[in-house]
């Protein structure tokens, strides 16, 4: 029995908000079987594909839905993140739907072709050395010098209801899942999950998967207590993180189980899933494949209906961890 | 005006019995599209996935309806054929549905993971040495001690109209398609797709692409006669071989052209499509994907909407050629 101890961020009615703001601008990706990964593991595997999603991840949801619920007169002013990842990518997208500005932060250090895709999708970078303190006060900055609005990449209400629309069309899309397992790193699309999937049906389970070089939430949920991640060591780049306020009650009350994966498992399943499926998924999501299809997933006595988030697709082609 | 010179070996009947006895074996492969691909063009480009389709190819749906139209006595003796490509598992898959045995001649020379996929799948593995003409008596060997049925990878009717079921289906799911571009290795696919999009509405084109490295059919149709291919060079590994008799009228009368692409259009084309689209194509359906989005392709006044057969998904991943 699970029991809520604190009041949530969010509820189901944010979420089912959020399905009608991205509505006409989000992709209801597809959901993917594969007949041999079923025989492998003998389960029924189902996995929603959000690399499909808009630029290749799930955080377009998110970013669309802050964006929508921002007042006109707010809005026009744009937003502003910190982020060298996913949720970059989708907030300057999501910005460039509503014609409206987006400045991103990134620190010196990442990847030109980060840097290049953020700009493609029209967003105005501004570079800071490569710390949490120089994002922190760049973006402060930024967002003083624009009157731009802050969109955080996980630790917001809005973020995580977007975030939630993914377990909502996933259940439309398949009703009989018993169980969901997503990656976890800041915490957002786990927290958005938990709410859309036990108020559709309270049995559903909901599995976080996390890399054991990355274990904070793992640790958190034995401690009892937010631990904040100290020195991750992944190849899940999307997973490094430690989880936010509004994030870890999600993880603490209502995750059942955080499953953790090696390296080695990381980058096989990735290959695997490819191989099999021909479809490219990115090594954080491959954090959730590898837990559902791992040895530490509870073998049933009759197979049950796992569902499964790809939470992204974006892989530098040129270096292939295998 | 394309005028039919001789009569074709097949008609859209066969194809619509085709799709009847592949219904409950084959999968009816999604349509992808891509904004990114889409913007870079002009054109509205529709991909048809066979790379999802039973065995990674579009063969599988030739070699259901080649085991489905055999009389129950001839078929329990088994089928045949000799390849080391996508028709060999996609003839072993297919007799392993109907419970039937399937012997397929191989190269000594062809690469382990393809003979135990071969055996994965069910089939009986018989070596010979690699040129055609062991291959040719070897299988005649197979044959005739156990009665089993030849089934050759494209110069065979019920093979072409199992292939054309792969257009009719596109042009169900996409009815407004104006052109369709598949890869032309020894015919069978091309040719399917000849007869079921001109049954379907005259006004479609149908192109074919080929590597530059492998341009019989290229020639051919300039010479206005079958010119077998000779010493093709190429990393398109399922268009080597000559069109067949039944093959050759369909791209010499209804083909419209043949548009030929080079060895770094085809690795180009193959990775802008998994970076993109997520998706895995081998170096064969890439061809298809360089012709689509290649210069040699007419710029229109109005964007056109084009079809383009993804043939198959087999890919090393431990060998990608970029």
């Amino acid at each position: 029995m699970t029991t809520v101890q604190d009041p949530k961020s969010i509820t189901f009615a944010d979420v089912k908000r959020a399905a009608r703001n991205i509505a006409s601008f989000a992709h209801r990706t597809p959901v993917l079987t594969c007949e041999t990964l079923n025989e492998m593991t003998g389960h029924q595997l189902f996995f929603k594909c959000e690399n499909f999603q808009k630029t290749g991840a799930f955080k377009f949801r998110g970013a669309i839905n802050a964006i929508s619920n921002l007042a006109p007169e707010q809005r026009k002013q744009g937003v502003v993140t910190h982020s060298s990842g996913n949720h970059a990518q989708a907030l300057a997208r999501a910005a460039s739907l509503f014609e409206i500005p987006s400045y991103i932060v990134m620190p010196s250090s990442a990847p030109t072709v980060k840097k290049n895709a953020v700009i493609c999708y029209g967003g105005k970078v501004t570079e800071c050395e490569p710390n949490l303190d120089a994002r922190l006060s760049t973006s402060a900055q930024v967002q003083q010098e624009t009157g731009a609005t802050m969109v955080p990449p996980f630790n917001h209400p809005d973020v995580i209801a977007g975030q939630g629309t993914c377990t909502l069309e996933f259940l439309q899309q398949v009703p009989h899942l018993d169980l969901i397992v997503a990656p976890i790193g800041g915490g957002g699309l786990i927290s958005g999950t938990c709410v859309a999937a036990k108020a559709i049906a309270r049995r559903i389970k909901v599995f976080a998967a996390e890399p054991a070089g990355a274990d904070d939430a793992f640790q958190s949920k034995k401690a009892g207590k937010l631990i904040p991640q100290r020195n991750p060591q992944t190849i899940a780049d999307g997973l490094l993180t430690s989880m936010g306020k509004l994030t870890w009650p999600y993880v603490r009350d209502v995750v059942q189980r955080v499953i953790l994966v090696s390296e080695e498992e990381i980058v096989t399943s990735m290959k695997l899933f490819l191989e099999r499926t021909k479809v490219l998924i990115e090594p954080s999501a491959a954090v959730a494949v590898a837990a559902a299809i791992g040895k530490d997933m509870l073998k049933p006595q009759s197979p049950r209906n796992i569902g499964v988030i790809i939470s992204g697709g974006n892989v530098d082609l040129d270096n292939l961890p295998w």
